[in-house]
This record gives C-alpha cells, structure tokens and sequence, in this order.
C-alpha cells in the first residue's frame, strides 16, 4: 500500500511493519517536499512519524479518540486521515489548515493551535464516555514542551486521581519546544531518558509475566491482575517514572519513538491497562532531515527552503524588506538594557519568535524564559516590578490570553511596572484563528490602571518602548506581525512619547479618521484615495486607546462631524468603541464609522488575502468610507 | 509582651518558646473574636497561627519579604504587622481588608485574593534581588489546595530549574481548599504527612552530621558541603518528598505546624540551605476552635456567628430573605440535570459558594469539582461537549478570567456548547477589588461564537438556564452574588427563551432605558422615580448582550432620541458599548448615556455602600439621567 491510497487511518491495520516503515518514509518525504514549497513546521511532524502511525494501528479511529497537543506536531496525522492529496495546500487560503481544526476532519476531534490543552480535552471525552456507558479509548499526544503549561498540569493533577478512568497520555519527548524546554519537569525526563531503556512487555505478554518472580500459579488470574493492579507495572520499570506514578498515572517508558514495532507493543499493552497511563515515548525532532536534526530551533517552522540546501528560497524581490517589528523590538531592548540594568526580558518559550534570543545572546543576566507558561511569567514579572526591576514581557497578542488574569489580579490591580510586548497583534495569516491576535484591544481596555499603546511605525515603536520603561505602571504596547515600513531609524537617544497623546497627520474637513496602530499607514494611504473623490480627510494617529486623547479628537470630531475609526483588531469592544465612548462621554454625538475586524473568526490565508477579505486595504477603506457617507447623507436629507 | 503591643513583626525576635505560645492564644482570640463579629475567614487563619510567628522570628521583616498565597491565611500577619487595632474594621468599608493589599501595609509585600500566584511572585523577588546584588530572604506561603492550580506548578517547574536561586516555599498543607483538596497532588501530600514524622536537623546541627554515617574528618567543610548539597538532606529523610526532589526542590517535612520551636528550628535550617527549598507544615484548619476543627467546609468562611456556639448570628429581620442566585442556580440545574443525563455541572473548587455541592449530594455522577484549576476544567468541559455532554462550568466572575483563553481557543473557536455560569457577576462587596466581578461582559463580548446573557430576576435565570442547556454552542449567564427578589418561581416546566431578544416592560416618550440583568428592577425603580419629575422612560430588559436585540432597540432609541444603558459591570467596553457599538451600525445616532462601574477599582464595602458610591442606586440613576437631560437639553438650545 502506497501513503497515496490511504483516506482512512484504519487501512493501517493490516500493514506489517515494514510496510509501515515504508509508509514512514512516504510520510517523511511528502512532509519534506511540502513544507519546503509552503512553509510550516517541519521539526515536530517529522519527529512523530512512527509514533503517528505505531498509536494508529493500535486504535480503531472510527471510535478512537486521538487528541493532539497544539497540532503542528499533526502532520503526518493530516496526511493519512484523507488530506493527503490536498497537502500541498497547507496554510494557504482554503487549504488544508496548519493546525488541527474539528471543521477539517472528523479525525482532529479537537482542535489546538496552543499548547496544553489536550489532556484537559482528551480526560473530558474519557468522562463523557464512561457517563455514556460506552468504552472507546482516549488519547491525548503532548510534547514534553507543552508539559509545563499549567493547565496540563492541573489535568495530571485531575486525571490522576481517577483511577477507573481510563485515558493515555503520549508524552512526545523530542527534548524541546519551539527552542530548548525550561524547567525541573523537563529535565527530569531528560534523566528518565538517560536511565536504561524499558525492557517492556511485548506481545508475548503471558511469557514476560511468568517470567516476574511475583508471579505463580495459574495464569489467567494473573493477566487480569496485571491489567488490575498498575503498580506491577512500574515494577518492572526500576520506578524511573516515579513522579507520574506518585501522581497516579501508570508510567511506561521511555521507549524509542522511531522503532514502530516497540511503539506497537507498548501502546497495545498501555491499551490494556486500567485508569490514566502515560507512554513516554523519546523522539528526536526533524528526524530524518539532517539540518532539521542539527538545527531544531531553527527548523521548528520556517517559510519555504530549498530540500537539497536546507536553505531559506531567496526571496524573488531584489529589494532588501524593511526590518520585522519583532527585529527592531529585540534591537531596540538590547540597547535599552545595556544602559538599564533594570530591564529585564521575559518570555515564554517565544524567544526567537519575539526576538528575545538575540537579548539572551547579548545580556543573558536580563532574559528570562519560564518555558510554556504565561501565567506564572506574568506573576514572575509582577514580583520583580515589585523590588525595582523593569519587567519587560514580551508574549504574542493570543498567547497573553493566558495570563489574563495575571494581568488583572497580580499587575493591574497593584497597579506595578510591568511592560507587556504583544507581538503578531492582529492578523497573524497562516496561522490561523487559533492564533489571530485580535482581541487584545478588547480584553485589556476593560481593565482598570493600564496603559494601552501602538506604534504606526517601528520609528514610533522605539519611541514607546521608552515610553513603557519610563512609565511607573502597567503599559502594553502591540504590534503587528511582519515587517515595518523601512523608516529612518535612530539607533539611540529615542524619546518617550507623552502617555495619551495623538498626533494629527493630516487636514481635511470632510471626515476625521482615528487610526490605532498599524492602520495609521492604511488610513493615511485611504486619505490619499478619499482626497481624488474630493473628500478631505483629517487623520489622527491616536497613540494610545488607554487612556485616548479625547482633547484632541473631540473638538475635531465635532467641528468635522464624521469619524471614522481603524484598527486590527476586534470591532466588538475594541478602539472604535472607546472613541465613541469617549465622544459620548463629552457629548459629542456624531456618526462614528468603525472599520476593524467584525465578529468573525479568520481562518488562515496569507495577510494580504486576510486584509482583503475583511475589508482593511486603502482601497477597500476609501471605498467603504465613501459608502458610508452616502448613507449618512441620504439619511440627512431623509431627515431634514 | 502582648499581642497588642506588637506593631512590628521583629519585635517578636526576643521571645521565647513560651512567650510566643501565649501570643498565638492572643492571635487565636483576637482573631474569633473579630470573625464571630464581622464575618470573615475563620478556619485558613487558626491553622496558621504557629506557622506565621514560627516564620516571623526567623526573619527580619525589613528586608526579608513574604509573599501570602491568597491573602485569607493571613489575619495572624495582619495581626502582628500593625494592624491589631484596627482589627475589628476587617471587611468593613474603609476598613483592614479581608485580602492582602500592598496599600495597606509595607509587609503585604504582594497583594492576593486569588490562589496559587506566591511561588511566581516570590521567585520574582528573588530574581530581582539577586539581580540587585542584595542577600535578603524571599518567602512564599501556599496552601495545597492552592498548589494545585497550573500557574504554581509553572512557578515549581521554573524555580526547581534555578539551583541558585535562593527561595523558600513554605507548604501550609491543612489537606483542605475551601472544600475537600481534588487531585493526584494532595493525595501524594497525604501519603507524606501519614509517613512518619521527619527527624528534622535542629539546632545542634553539628552533632547531627556528626552522626551521619557518611561524614567524617574536620567539620566546618561538611557544614558548607550540608548548605551546598542538598541530597544529604533527602537521603536524612528517606525520600518521602521524592517527587519535590525530583522537580529541582530540597524537600523538608512534614512538620508539624503548631509546635513553634519544630517550626523555628526547620525554619532556621531552610534558610541556610540554597536554592529552592520546600517546607512541608502539616497544619488543622481551624486548630484551637472545635467547630471549626470538626466542620471545616463550613467555617472555612461565614458571617457573624455566636463564639459560645458556633452559629450563625440569628438575623435581625424577621422576614425571611428570598433565595439567593447560586440556591436557585442549584436547585434549578438538580431539576433539570435529574432529567437530562448529559449536564454535568463542573466547579473549580467552588462548591460550596455556587451551591453546586447540592448537585454532588444528590446527582454525585453528574458532578465534577476539579480543584483550583479554572484553565482546565474549561477544556475539560469543552472535551466532554465534543462528544454529546452538556457541561455547566460554573464559576465565579473573578475567577473565569483564569480560563481565558480556553474560553476563546477550545470552546467558542471550536463553537462547543459549554454553559457557563458566572456568579458573583458585578459587585461582591466585603471580598474587595480581587473579586469584583466587573469585567465579564467585556472580556467575553469581544470573543466570536458566543451568547451572552443576564437575568433580571431569579425566574429569568431558571428560563435562562433552560436556554443555556438547549443552545447547541457556547453560551454564558452572569448573575450576581446575594439574594433575588423573591418573585414566584415555577418548580419545573421552565422554557427558554428566544437567544437574542429583550423585553419592554414600560413605555414612555422621554428617555429610553436598556438595562441589563441585575440592572433591570433598579432601572424600573428609577424609571418610576423620573416620572415624578415629569419624565416618562422606557424601560427595556436586554437580556442578552450577545447577540444583542437590536431590532428591538433601534427603533425606539430613534424615536425617543436619548438613550440610558445600565449595567452591573465596567463600562470600558461593557453592555453600554455595545448599545452603542449596534446603534451606531444601524445608523441611529443619539445620546446614550451609560452608567455602571467606571474606570477604577472598587474597594471593599458592603455591597449597599459600593453601590450608593458608584451612583448606581436608583436614586442616583434618576438623578444622573435627570442631569443629563438637562445639559443635553442645553447642548440642544446652544446648537439650535
């Protein structure tokens, strides 16, 4: 059988292993050849080939339940669940998605594009059927990375004191997560790795157990007791799983996740077990790719590359792009915390991704990475604000929805210097919805004694980052994915901006456009379109939205009588709210357009295609603009 | 020295054994004493009193900082840190605080009201001092029902992983949360403390290594080799905290937590010890008051209660109160989970206060109390509605900002119908600004896929709950905490209502009135009370901020002109927006004049007194919209 021919999981089942080690291949090629033209997550698909398939051909998949941890390690799963041939669309608009997504496939029961959840997930399905009375097994696949989010802590902590509850944990141990794993946890299962192999059970189970000096007399009594009685299990372990079983999982492993036949066996005998059991299975990310296996921080994900090279596919452009946010972000902090010893950065297992990892390579004593955990790195920041240190978070725009409440109870409420850095605010494109950073906006503009910031540019950007040093408080600032404007950049001497204040940019009578963030270009770019219909537009960049500089816009707001907001972001509670809750506050009570994201969820598709699709580009922004006016006159007139 | 004349905890230094003890019986009688007259905390406190001044002569409180899990362990450190006399204002408005506040005194070194955030922030200090160059002591208290939750175990996994990090986590393991401990953790914490007592090193630390078999030769090198390895310790005590051990931290214990010279000699030794260090103090909620030893779900937390017996201070009305919201939430989800076997309703450690622990008494398998772990029993719940269950995660407002992004990423991206109940929604009075349920509306109204609902009285909420179990997606009520107004209530055949739709329930020409959930019947009293200034409202009960009856309130707010929004909740983004946000979308732009919580944190009080001074009575909303007519009225002339 040919990966080609596979639609359905269960065609596995009759495949002997070698078979399954040609498939293993098959996978590993088309993953490879895919990722090279589209981009995506190379590392942690090709570290769980045989573990995908040795798990599969161990389940039933019309009736099993397999819950993967964050997805991206999903790819050899999509490619034999009947996604193989469109697998050449991955993370392109309409295309087979980049994480797991329920719409897709009846196959990704759950969807995840964050870390930890799956254990929650996959306990939850286990609870609902033993309340059905039925007795499908369920399983959740986490990376030993996503081990130390603390919501798949709290579901060890549940699920462990379920002992008539069965579920399997797949701990995918590839040593990392996006970069090297922190923490006790992860190195504690790097000694079980070092420990000695599990001897473990294989098929002829009855031999292995006669074969335990406990064992005696008959049997069959005894299979059922080995299947009772979890604790003859870690018997023959040596106790290296001595945490998980303290915790009461019935630990088994490590095993070596690219020997399918060994993956076979202990998933058969977990099977078989009673109440939570954790495999854990050690893998090596990028496995068969050599520059994937040498460089697993690099090769976590990364746009399209050339098979032969390893090399990034030279851009088709001859003009150098202008720097990424995150790029003058990490610059920008460096230069800030070789002059400030107080500044420390923190992130949580987003170092490359935010530009951190240039601080540590610099200034290793000011960076901090706590692993997954944006709770604690928040509450971490909050202690050390708290004895004169400059905290300086910088987490992505969807992943700081994790620590929400840290930011209320720990920070906020204190009131204490904290600095949140949201990268990827907005639309993040491929990704998807599971990581669009739209409601940042939103979320924290509810929030009592935090100020709330966006750069139009990234000059601006190394503006507020003084600006969120400089404050004595809580202070976001968010910024979009990609890459700024290529505008003239002071490499030192930067200026703090004063907290709620805008700038005007622009003068025209005919509407006042308040732009946030990165829609000030686009607005600006709109103005330009609105002036060759003979419209004249009054453009405010407005800075900041907490608190916004209602002095400047609503006198303007008033005299001009129309406003139109723009922001990336959610139009439900977001900028264009707080101007017109401002405007409403002082009385000014007129039309008020708000172009933002509406209350959808946007699936993955490039920026460009997003922008578009959602209505956010000059044009489409002039033309709804003019709409917009057309009504309010009609309506005028009606009125009048 | 007495209790009384104590105003720094150092002055406790001098005292001997004795000399403390009888402190601690001044602590415990300040302490009932004060409870049984303004309600309070009562069982957390009394077990800790040993603990709190153990601990305190072993540090110097003007440099060493002590960070407090939750804050309501910690009346006996408000005790000795300067606020005796004004102990008897605890709860009350402008009053010593029922939680920790870094306001009020220099020793709360970190405000608490929610569990599990000490062990990050304490590490936070230590990072920052260390960071500093300085040398002073970085102390967190949790309880184990508090160690459970994700965050600290994030916070474990990173300070297990810092081994020169000097930190000292002190364990209060009274094998309780609020109700009885969930989880695999306290299991294993039990089994410790069942094991035999540690032979703890005292202050004849010489003679005890001395009498290791493994020292020998000159002494003063093994005291530094005792301070630079920690495994000597652990093998002293024969490995019951293995799994501390493993996680990076030097594990001692148990103790026991009300013998003061056990506690000051283990104190002493950990604070010699470097890196992380766990101290494991078994301590009796409630030690030294028998009710509160025998009954510790109930005297966990109470009103004013009679010290000679034990019971609740007779209540000086003699007209019986109505039910409160969380009774009939209980009683009304029994009725229905008894006949619909997919609702499970599912807590987070809050049993007792959102009256599911009826649920549990009656219907035991159709009810999940997953500890203090908010993240995970949303995932949880949204595992078990991927396969036909009807979760009702019931949780109070404050608390569900922890679950978040599991909100957002598991249950409404993946549009999953997950019921939840957010009680205390709006104003909790005594508990202060770490429990105000103020953000819901706006933290959840930005989030796609989700409806969004109130009741206006305790009927409301029965129909509301039928709608919450028959919508086939995510939906939440919020309700507030205390009592409803007594209105009749049907025993059964509740039907629910049409997602989206509010009511009218008064009409008049002047104003229009949209007021939402707990809002309503203030919003009706103050109607009434316009109409004696001549001005006629409509009054409208939205029900529903999401999706929003528009249909309904446009045409109105059009032909009246001037619209008031009510709600019980911040107004950055809240109910009021998004009256705002939906008319302006349809084109109709009038005066809306929102009232509800502003920008600012609201302080403990009684929840009469934090109404009357957020101008929400309805008194003050006649007034307020009385006064806004007017100058709108004004405006109108100055314009014309």
């Amino acid at each position: 059988m040919r990966l080609s021919e596979i639609v359905h999981p269960n065609q596995l089942h009759g495949l002997s292993i070698s078979q399954l080690e040609t498939i293993a291949q098959e996978i590993r090629q088309k993953h490879l050849e895919t990722i090279a033209a589209t981009g995506g997550h190379l590392g942690p698909g090709l570290g769980v080939v045989e573990l995908t398939l040795g798990l599969y051909q161990t389940l039933d998949l019309d009736r099993d339940k397999v819950t993967w941890d964050v997805g991206h390690q999903a790819y050899p799963h999509k490619l034999i669940t009947g996604r193989y041939s469109r697998f050449h669309t991955l993370r392109q608009k309409d295309g087979v998605a980049g994480y797991l997504k329920r719409g897709e496939s009846k196959f990704d029961h759950f969807g995840a594009g964050h870390a930890s959840t799956s254990i929650s997930a996959a306990l939850g399905m286990a609870l609902a059927r033993d309340a059905k009375g039925e007795n499908y097994k369920c399983v959740a696949v986490i990376g030993d990375g996503a081990l130390t989010g603390g919501m798949a802590l709290e579901a060890i902590n549940h699920a462990g004191h379920l002992p008539k509850t069965n579920l399997l944990v797949v701990l995918n141990d590839n040593e990392m997560s996006i970069s090297q794993n922190v923490g006790a946890i992860p190195r504690y299962l790097n000694r079980m790795r070092l420990s000695p192999p599990m001897k473990f059970i294989t098929d002829n189970l009855e031999g292995q157990i006669r074969s335990l000096p406990f064992v005696g007399g008959s049997l069959s009594p005894e299979i059922e007791r080995i299947k009772d009685n979890i604790k003859i299990l870690t018997m023959v372990q040596n106790k290296v799983g001595a945490v998980f079983e303290e915790l009461g999982f019935t630990y088994i492993g490590p095993i070596d996740g690219h020997n399918i036949k060994d993956l076979i066996d202990t998933f058969n005998m977990a099977h078989s077990l009673k109440g939570p059991v954790m495999v854990h299975v050690a893998t090596t990310k990028g496995k068969g790719y050599s520059y994937a296996e040498d460089d697993k921080v690099g090769y976590h994900a990364q746009g399209s590359f050339n098979l032969e090279t390893g090399k990034a596919t030279a851009s088709t452009s001859t003009k150098p792009k202008p720097p990424s946010y995150s790029k003058v972000f990490a610059d920008t902090l460096i230069k800030l915390a070789e002059k400030d010893k107080r500044i420390v950065g923190i992130t949580a297992a987003m170092a490359t991704g935010t530009g951190l990892d240039k601080l540590q390579a610099k200034l290793p004593d000011q960076y901090i990475d706590v692993g997954i955990a944006e709770q604690h790195a928040i509450t971490l920041a909050a202690g050390m604000a708290c004895d004169g240190m400059r905290p300086v978070a910088a987490i992505y725009s969807t992943f700081l929805q994790r620590g929400f409440d840290q930011i209320v109870h720990d920070v906020c409420i204190q009131s204490l210097p904290v600095f949140f850095c949201l990268d990827r605010s907005g639309i993040v494109g491929a990704d998807g919805p599971t990581h669009q950073g739209m409601y940042d906006i939103a979320y924290l503009r509810c929030i009592p004694n935090i100020v709330l910031m966006a750069p139009k540019d990234e000059a601006e950007m190394q503006q507020m980052m003084v600006t969120g040093i400089e404050h004595n408080g809580a202070i976001a600032m968010r910024y979009p994915r990609g890459n700024g404007y290529g505008v003239p950049l002071k490499s030192e001497g930067w200026e703090a901006l004063p907290i709620g204040k805008g700038e005007v940019l622009r003068q025209g009578d005919d509407v006042l456009m308040v732009a946030y963030g990165s829609m000030v270009y686009p607005a600006m770019q709109a103005a330009e379109l609105l002036m060759e219909h003979g419209v004249q537009a009054t453009v405010i960049n407005a800075r900041f939205v907490k608190p916004l500089d209602i002095e400047l816009i609503a006198p303007l707001a008033k005299r001009i009588g129309k406003v139109v907001t723009l922001e990336e972001g959610c139009i439900m509670g977001g900028f264009g709210s707080a101007v017109m809750e401002a405007l409403m506050d002082c009385g000014v009570v007129v039309p008020v357009q708000r172009i933002g994201v509406p209350d959808i969820l946007v699936d993955h598709a490039s920026p460009e295609q997003s922008f578009a699709e959602l209505g956010l580009t000059s044009g489409q922004i002039s033309d709804r603009i003019l709409a917009n006016l057309a009504t309010n006159k009609q309506r005028s007139v009606v009125n009048s």
